[in-house]
């Protein structure tokens, strides 16, 4: 079954995209960040995080809420280590964040070989594969994880969502060696919520292990999932844990009050928390690879050793992201589905902006 | 049913373990850190790594094969980046060389606030999580991956082996917090093949999804099993994928062909590559959380927030790891079973040293 696509010019999006930003009241400068990433995740094929969901996103738990401030600005800490930073976004816009973080980190990475930036007090990112591909085109190594806004998995064993989805993304700058950013990107539940809602709307069985139901047990009917497990069982766990323990060191706080914003203050910390890392691949470089190879002719032999001998037919992870952006680069522009572009068009009737008319679009079907 | 150990004090088993090590030629210095290393994992419950299995791994990988070298001494490689170190191991020891590496990124993160030790031509550091717990111990955040041995697991959707266990192993400073450090550590595998053979002997079956027959067959049939598989899936396969990665990038070559000597140098490598990371807590801390608490009060409010709403009964990793080395203190040596002091007098015929009289140990039911 194919699907009908309409081709957007990214220049047309990003307008849209940062004037509903701005309508918003966010600064010129964090309305184009926002434009910018949206535009990086549908390009890359990520329907989840496009530009609609970020400013759904926005609206709930953002300058919507109390979770995001328009206009915020970054307080670097006083540190005497000259690697890390350690920043108070203040509630920030997350991709504006996660953009400077980047960069700061990549900056410490040239000069130490690694840099890390740590966040308190930020606003989702959105899409943590998304900074994670820009590093490793740019040629470097990066990680990131953060603590997701809402507590929505049980721990392994547990009856209660304490943990958020918590995700973990790697970036690898293998462009060179096989053609595109290997990007190890996802979040630490089998599925995600708004899986478990798709599940629903069309009548399907969710894979076993992957929720409970309100009692804490697990359940594969969507309609009785009210929470999320870890995959992996105990590893899923472990590594859902690594992001409240490294936030909880930051300065974040009990993630099951996290983005739950009451009127008045009562001393707790309601925030989630980044953690951005940048290494130089010189600096982890022996130098010596066998047979004369250099590092990218060292990384294409190894990925060609592990996909060959019979698992030709294994993807690398960062693939299908790396496929979507060269359907867009072939069209010349975003690929939206038809109720995408509806939902852009409520958007520039907002901001008082013309609609995409359909049959001005070029138009595609895969 | 409870099973029956003896006590065997620590000096006596350090002195042992090192004589051992002595007589295959390597020297005092790092026949003691093996011995140290060996302690540590028998202190802490981990009988897949004590001194029996070291030992054994040093015949047939290490200085028994042309994995390991006695006495090597290990280069480190100029580099402009001050964070970061590269070091030529030589096939070193892989527990002195893992020690001396976490020590150096110790040294890094006191001043840089990071430190990573990347470790080319290295030889098997047995147990990530026992070099985990030595750094969360004396109060800092670290992390470290290597590539296995050998290729015993599939990629997803693959057929063959070509991928290693690759573990993970991250240690907190949480004995403030929690009474111990968590250590989230696990090889990328469901299980590990000495599983495997333990199902086999003991008629059981394997876990779904665990191990693949010669034809790449999903099976659950320990007999039958030829391969394991990547836990979680896509993201265990890309957890495995990150370690050949790094090591790629390091100076590591097809992991097909690892710890696979032949009798004339090819010009390929057959070594395994280490990855060391410590970060020091203050680098990362804000200095403000919620209702005045300080950083170990913080973490502990976090992970009494994941642990609570009936959460109670959930384990956090190293746990189990923190309960042995009680047992351990309790009992004033190293818990072996009659079986392990069996092997353990082995060692001490070779080694020309008295065997250890078991009615002359002190004796307990678990």
């Amino acid at each position: 079954m194919s699907t009908n696509y309409f081709i957007v010019p990214e220049k047309d999006h990003n307008e849209l995209v940062s004037a509903a930003y701005a309508k918003r009241g966010f600064l010129k400068d964090e309305a184009d960040d926002a434009a910018r990433f949206c535009a990086e995740a549908a390009r890359h094929g990520i329907r989840t995080h496009n530009a609609i969901k970020a400013l759904h996103l926005d609206e709930f738990l953002g300058s919507g809420s109390q979770g995001c401030v328009p206009g915020a600005e970054i307080i670097e800490k006083p540190s005497r280590f000259r690697a890390v930073k350690i920043w108070d976004a203040q509630k920030k816009l997350g991709q504006s964040t996660a953009y400077r973080a980047l960069e700061e980190c990549i900056k410490l990475a040239d000069t130490y070989g690694v840099g890390i930036v740590a966040v308190d007090n930020a606003f989702h990112y959105l899409w943590g594969g998304g900074y994670m591909i820009e590093a490793a085109r740019r040629g470097y190594i990066a990680y990131t994880n953060c603590t997701a806004a809402l507590a929505e998995v049980v721990p392994f064993k547990g009856k209660f969502p304490t943990l958020g989805t918590n995700p973990h993304s790697w970036g690898f700058p293998t462009t060179d060696a096989v053609g595109f950013p290997i990007v190890v990107d996802w979040a630490t539940s089998v599925v995600a919520m708004g899986r478990v809602q798709q599940f629903r709307r069309e009548g399907m069985t969710l894979p076993p292990d992957a929720a409970v139901d309100e009692d804490g047990n697990v359940t594969q009917d969507p309609n009785k999932a009210s929470s999320l497990l870890p995959f992996g069982a105990h590893k899923g766990y472990g590594l859902s844990l690594v992001n409240e323990i490294v936030a909880g060191l930051i300065g974040g706080s009990l993630p099951t009050l996290r983005s739950c914003w009451t009127p008045e203050d009562d001393g707790e910390k309601r925030t989630p928390c980044f953690f951005f890392q940048v290494i130089h691949p010189e600096a982890i470089s022996s130098g010596v690879f066998a047979k004369g190879r250099d590092q990218a002719a060292n990384i294409k032999a190894v990925i060609d050793d592990i996909l060959g001998h019979g698992n030709e037919g294994c993807l690398l992870p960062g693939q299908m992201e790396a496929d979507a952006a060269k359907l867009t680069d072939e069209h010349g522009g975003l690929l939206f589905s038809e109720a995408e572009i509806e939902a852009f068009n409520e958007m520039a009737v907002e901001c008082g902006r013309p609609a995409w008319i359909l049959d001005n679009l070029k138009q595609i079907s895969i």
